[in-house]
């Protein structure tokens, strides 16, 4: 199987391909990262080169890829010629363009929030007095943890009720902000939704529709980016019938093969609105790996070559994963041995990363009989791997 | 980490390794062996080669091995320079040699059965005769999988009572069988156990002393070689016990480190005899991958690299793992689909090797509420990959 992308993701891979004989083929961005260094077969390349991905497909039966960033005719080249593109770019374009996305979701009847694409600073400030209530504001395309969105709340200070237009020191604020996303791109301006959570569901199709989707799980994020899951989730069982509901009419109404995560928020009425979508193995999902039957990584393998998907469900009450995105020592290995000392149930999975802030570098995944206490567990160990704690 | 040894138990070594960051070098019998087609540093050699399994300890901070047919040399060159050897030459000798092993049994006050060192063929009879028991005569070096290994009873037409001793035929049928075996190393002979079961403790130790086992298992073989086992075993707490007991005993009597299986027999009392010991990950242990919080490959290079044992606990009430020995097939990927398609639980871990008669190319393991039911569903799916069955 062919994968375009050499970071964590693919080399999360690794481990279910090699128990269930599948031989990886790997266009990684490093002869030494995270992937190069688990996997045999890699070639350095870009994914926005043709050629390079054209080696990842030689002789494969399908061709992947562990993140979005696809150019659009480098996808279309792809499956002119070669094995099988999964997800295809018809799918793909839905986690690439949140105006596509959008679009699509409204089409399906799925719950968006009240969106609009913007053109100009103005327009951002006057959805939100429109819609009284603060705003997200996105870039359509190329966002990612956290980088392409930012927020902005009406404020009566901003609004100049004589005219009925913005005043010019807050047009002038918002342009220095977003002048230019503008000009690079298409925005998008989303209603900020008051959650009580943020939930993901996550998906594995294969090609002939047949799905399975895993427990719903809730994500804490912290600066924009993912720092820790709780699965399942500490909602009503009506609630996570309906976000998988929801989740599994992404994956068919876009036509999904792979792993889909759904990313959603949950208001504290137990309503759900679709946030992101991402098509590819997915932070939200890496607590499957040691927490339920078969992973996401395993399933995402098995849904793209078309072989029969894996039981989904978890393997114990509750199963907590966080994230190592603030490590202070030069390699998180030099804490190893305290921080396996501290928990012997906690799964550490490093990804071979120098430090760096904000990066991920690494999670910790512990199953317990509480989330609580699983998280407990996890957090402590995440402190001896970032250089917080000793022991 | 260096590993001398490229078969299916280096391979599985691979994803633990990945996970927590351990680069593997391993020395590999083929560049396209079980090991070599998913672990990037490989270099083709053999165990024999001392230049070749200096090689794999370069810049690692252990040397280890998948197998004990390293020669006492190569062991003991290898303990004078390079990085340390673990488990150590002087340890890894009691599972290289059947006579030293029992002797050292004795000596530890652990349960062998009845044994002799036999010179020549009469000594075998002569031995079970003296016993008045079924005995297994072994090769004490090199036997593997039911290799090296033969049964003879005592039968009243052998013997002649008039001159007290073995009746010329008898003695030749003995030396037809056995005469290769006592002209090429030496041989011993044993009493033969009526068991009720055959059982297995996995132990892993750290240089330290500190050790940890997995729950005692049942193995089920045939002809000679282990097709089946069942976690946990169906025995009463107290044989279990004493069970985990023995197979610390010895780990911490030859002052083991990394992971020790000592195989068992357990009779219709519930008397305990210890049958053969491996100094690596074992085919007994294979259900930890899936069944156990922590698998034995990853504990094996935890101990060997001295660093803190992960909990050993089942995460199931039932574990049934299930060996791919006779596979029809030209390649089990064939049946991959309906394998997959009959069991959504099972796990199954193919190691990439072409299918003989008797040869382990895989196996599938299965958790559930009940020993039965696992079973039912692993050989259902060891039918299918092997050919036997089409769905």
């Amino acid at each position: 199987m062919g994968v375009i992308g050499g970071g964590q993701l693919a080399r999360m891979m690794a481990p279910p391909a090699t128990n269930l004989g599948i031989t990886l083929r790997v266009l990684v961005e490093s002869e030494t990262g995270a992937a190069a260094q688990v996997i045999p077969h890699t070639r350095v390349g870009n994914a926005a080169d043709l050629d390079a991905c054209r080696w990842a497909g030689e002789g494969a039966d399908v061709l992947t890829f562990e993140h979005e960033h696809i150019p659009s005719e480098v996808m279309a080249a792809l499956e002119q010629t070669g094995p099988a593109v999964r997800p295809s770019a018809a799918a793909l374009k839905h986690a690439q363009d949140k105006r596509i996305m959008r679009q699509a979701m409204a089409e399906l009847g799925l719950p968006n929030p009240r969106w609009q694409i913007v053109r100009t600073p103005e327009d951002i400030a006057t959805f939100a007095f429109a819609q009284d209530c603060p705003v997200v504001v996105k870039t359509a395309r190329g966002g990612y943890d956290g980088k392409g969105v930012a927020f902005y709340t009406p404020d009566d200070n901003d609004w100049d009720d004589v005219e009925a237009r913005l005043t010019d020191s807050a047009r002038g604020r918002l342009r220095e902000q977003f002048a230019d996303w503008l000009a690079n791109g298409e925005v998008i301006v989303e209603e900020k939704i008051d959650f009580a959570y943020e939930l993901a569901v996550l998906v594995a199709r294969r090609p002939s529709g047949h799905m399975r989707s895993w427990p719903v799980i809730q994500t804490i994020q912290e600066n924009g980016v993912c720092a820790q899951t709780i699965a399942p989730a500490p909602i009503s069982e009506e609630v996570a019938r309906r976000a998988r509901q929801i989740g599994e009419q992404v994956a068919a109404g876009l036509d999904v093969t792979g792993v889909l995560a759904v990313e959603m928020f949950c208001d504290h009425a137990g309503a759900l609105t679709i946030n992101e979508l991402a098509m590819r193995p997915h932070n939200s999902g890496h607590w499957t790996i040691d927490g339920a039957i078969t992973s996401q990584f395993e399933n995402h393998l098995r849904a793209v070559l078309d072989l029969p998907l894996g039981e989904t469900a978890a393997r114990a009450p509750a199963c907590v994963m966080v994230n190592l995105l603030h490590c202070q020592l030069a390699d998180p290995r030099q804490a190893l041995a305290p921080a396996l000392a501290a928990c012997p149930q906690a799964k550490i999975h490093l990804y071979g990363k120098d430090p760096r802030p904000e990066r991920k570098i690494g999670h910790v995944t512990v199953c317990a009989e509480t989330a609580a206490e699983a998280t407990r567990m996890a957090r402590q160990v995440i402190a001896i791997l970032s250089g917080e704690k000793k022991e």
